[in-house]
């Protein structure tokens, strides 16, 4: 065996996967962790990153007719209270306020003082406040549909946290609709899922199962759960997205009433789906490597970094100059529908500066030297063929060319990935194979399993709950995707009759 | 005396202002009150407004090299206590978070539990909790300066709240930087400044003075605030922005040192300085008429509705796809680098329609009957010229005029508040006369008052608490634009010597 190749991130994925993350996170300077308990500071390079992802989702929303609000961010608690599953699902992990100000104790220091007659919850997420408004808002079958998102921050005090995939505050969008009738509300449902799936596979390059999460695994509340579930590179699943359809729950929680066009009183059909920046968790974990984060061209923070060389100090002055008017060339140029984002590096730090670029993920690194500027080319590294590729182009040929990287970048992720999925995902129907799947086959590395498993499930909540403590294996979803429905089988694991196939994995 | 004309509002601006304001508030469908105290529901209309001026500053914020990142909600108390006037400012007026889950009590309700061993603060601003990261972002001159910007929700316990203008939870976007010395800091803190005075000018058609604060009205922690100040329709003074000259006082208390060129351990210089939706509160007190609100068209949700009229029912067909086809049109158009956004309001609801685009203050009406498409034209209605305002254009004619129709109107805005200020703008150099000016003239209407005054003022906190106590007037800002800067004089309360002029009034 050679010598191990060097790589910008220790250990590698293959090495430790959990420690992977959490150091690539770190070197990709995406976000950090803050002295708040399992809170975090989302950086710069990381922020830009969920502009990009919030910006692209904002237009994809508002081309389905829905507007933007904002809603108290203190619920207080008879309203958390007023859906009994809902409160149930969120009482354990809530941030809860008591006072509203602080005052001189006797020993010195500040202490709460001013509680309040009433606790307020710092949203976990904001069916209840929002049901409180759209109460007020609907009289009528004429003001429906109502169509709103948010965006804002939430908290829920998770006890075990990972930065990005499970945080106490987190950001998100959260949208929330009400309409006149069942099958309008189901549509409307499916349609926001749509809208996800499209996004997580054309946008983060990030093939994604739809399917119904399994009465379990509901959002509290929920008649319905559906969801878009990716795999990651440790073959575990991603939940990347849900939508929720909530029946009349919520509307009779909130008592969302209308008069319909018959007269009658009726309460209204809600729904509800979101997306947070858990999804930049699994865009590190779907597309990193061992060198730092890959970012997909369509939602990068930058599209393209330019790193000047010069060899002798007299280099500079040419050399910036060649730079600079590319820089400017190429930040003319749209990139679906977007300009081209570019950064220029001077910095004179030898090899770090090119290591650091790679790190952080940026599709094309170009650089800029003396000698490429007599020949009028530039050398050009795409970010997902490794840090080692390198291309001599012509400069006006690299221009006219840089849409159609970025694009093949795009399209070689998504496919590596759906590559990756298709590789590890397997059908079984016996109970021992599904077993020996999801069983380590090196203590040393738990986290190396099976993958995705195609197998089917007889519906009881107990099968669910032993397969869960057996082998921390869950059911993702009941896939859409799937022509099993119907199909004759036994459920893995007791046998009895089942009615299709589901997905088991381990999950984040 | 005539009879009184009908206006959409009710009381009128001068019947009762801050009722008016509350009043119009409602009928523009901005915002709502929340069941939560002092704080708002922000709906669609009030939202897009928002997404407006959130973009545009977001723009002006990143040509001066500003990112954006994102910052905990939650500070711990120990982190507030580290500057000693800043913790002084903020404690009386925080939302304290002490537990972190619900349980059921003996009774059967639901009560705070896992008490959290250092309580949290819901961030009032987040100078401390930057710092922090701060202090691990920077050790070396090279890594300055670090300019940031983060886009948040914020709360301060008010007592006493208003819509926008003082609520418990605001949006806001709060600036933070470090740099390496102090000039370069001040700098910083006049740039925004001047950011903030360009975006009031010029987009929200607001005209503002920029000026210091006196040391009593400084953000608690600062070494300089300034500000910009305007006037609102009732000639009272509204900040509508602060930025802030920190010195190396936060830097202190949260330890952000570097290393110098010179290898010495110094304390960086800061900055912060922030806007927040009581702006919109300003837009709605500053161009809001007895019919509702007036949007600039800079930055107005919408720039334009469609209301088609069918006058018989065969006419719908028609009249539809005259009116689909000018939308797109006009949707194509560009007008200061965004899309001309288009509404169509197609209900049959007769002529409270035309009413509520007149409320919700939309820069231009279009009505569309079969008769004007017979002469292909339309009747443009301009919010600005009050709700009579009615003329009839070709359609061509309109197309290829629309964007100077809304250059005019945001003109027309800006000139009409121009002149009210100089209108309302006082030199005052006897104490009588001065509190004469204040002393409002009608008991039954105390909100009627002089405006601004140029006065001298000796420098002393006394003097100001004096005026504040007797008039409740203050000093809005020591002004910039005045050459009276070293001008002899004798102040307005004391009269003892004086170095210039100050802006006095009354303020929200």
């Amino acid at each position: 065996m050679g010598k191990k190749e060097k790589t910008a991130i220790e250990p590698t994925r293959a090495e430790d996967y959990p420690e992977w993350y959490q150091q690539v996170v770190k070197a990709s300077d995406l976000a950090e962790r803050s002295p708040v308990r399992g809170c975090m500071v989302i950086k710069p390079w990381g922020y830009a990153l969920w502009e990009n992802v919030s910006s692209v989702l904002d237009n994809m929303f508002k081309e389905t007719g829905v507007k933007n609000a904002y809603f108290p961010l203190f619920i207080p608690l008879n309203f958390l209270e007023k859906e009994a599953e809902h409160v149930e699902g969120f009482a354990k992990e809530c941030a809860v306020v008591t006072h509203h100000r602080l005052e001189q104790s006797g020993e010195g220091g500040l202490v709460p003082a001013g509680k309040l007659t009433e606790p307020l919850i710092v949203r976990p997420t904001s069916e209840t406040i929002i049901g409180d408004s759209f109460a007020r808002w609907i009289t009528s079958y004429r003001d429906l549909p109502v169509l709103i998102n948010q965006w804002a921050n939430v908290v829920r005090w998770e006890m075990r946290t990972r930065i990005f995939l499970r945080t106490s505050e987190f950001l998100w969008q959260e949208g929330h609709t009400a309409h006149a009738d069942k099958e309008e509300a189901i549509e409307r449902t499916h349609m926001m899922l749509a809208v996800y799936r499209k996004f997580a596979e054309e946008y983060l390059a990030m093939p994604v199962i739809t399917g119904r999460k399994s009465p379990s695994e509901r959002f509290p509340g929920a008649v319905d759960t559906t969801c878009i579930e990716a795999m990651m590179q440790d073959r575990k699943a991603l939940q990347a997205g849900t939508s929720h359809f909530l029946g009349q729950n919520f509307a009779k929680a909130s008592e969302i009433k209308f008069q319909s066009a018959e007269e009658n009183e009726e309460y209204a059909w809600t729904t509800s789906w979101g997306v947070s920046t858990r999804l930049i968790g699994g865009l590190i974990m779907r597309h990193g490597d061992d060198d730092g984060i890959v970012l997909p061209p369509k939602i990068a923070s930058a599209h393209v970094v330019l790193l000047p060389i010069f060899r002798k100090p007299d280099d500079r002055q040419k050399v910036m100059t060649f730079t600079k008017s590319l820089a400017k060339e190429l930040s003319a140029l749209t990139y679906h529908q977007q300009r081209i984002r570019v950064e220029i590096d001077d910095r004179e730090i030898g090899g770090a500066r090119g290591w650091e670029w790679i790190k952080k993920g940026i599709p094309i690194r170009v650089e800029i030297g003396p000698r490429d500027i007599k020949e009028d080319s530039v050398f050009v590294g795409r970010r997902d063929k490794g840090h080692r590729d390198k291309t001599s182009i012509k400069r006006d040929v690299f221009i006219k060319e840089i849409t159609s990287i970025l694009d093949n970048i795009q399209k070689n992720l998504y496919d590596r990935a759906l590559a990756f999925r298709k590789d590890n995902t397997v059908v079984i129907d016996g109970k021992d194979d599904f077993y020996n799947f999801y069983t380590p086959k090196n203590p040393e590395k738990p986290e190396i399993h099976g993958g995705f498993s195609m197998s089917h499930w007889c519906g009881s909540e107990d099968c669910e709950t032993k397969i869960k403590e057996d082998l921390m294996v869950t059911i993702r979803c009941i896939p859409f995707e799937t022509d099993s429905t119907g199909e004759q089988g036994k459920c893995i694991c007791c046998g009895n009759k089942s009615t299709g196939r589901v997905i088991f994995s381990k999950a984040y």
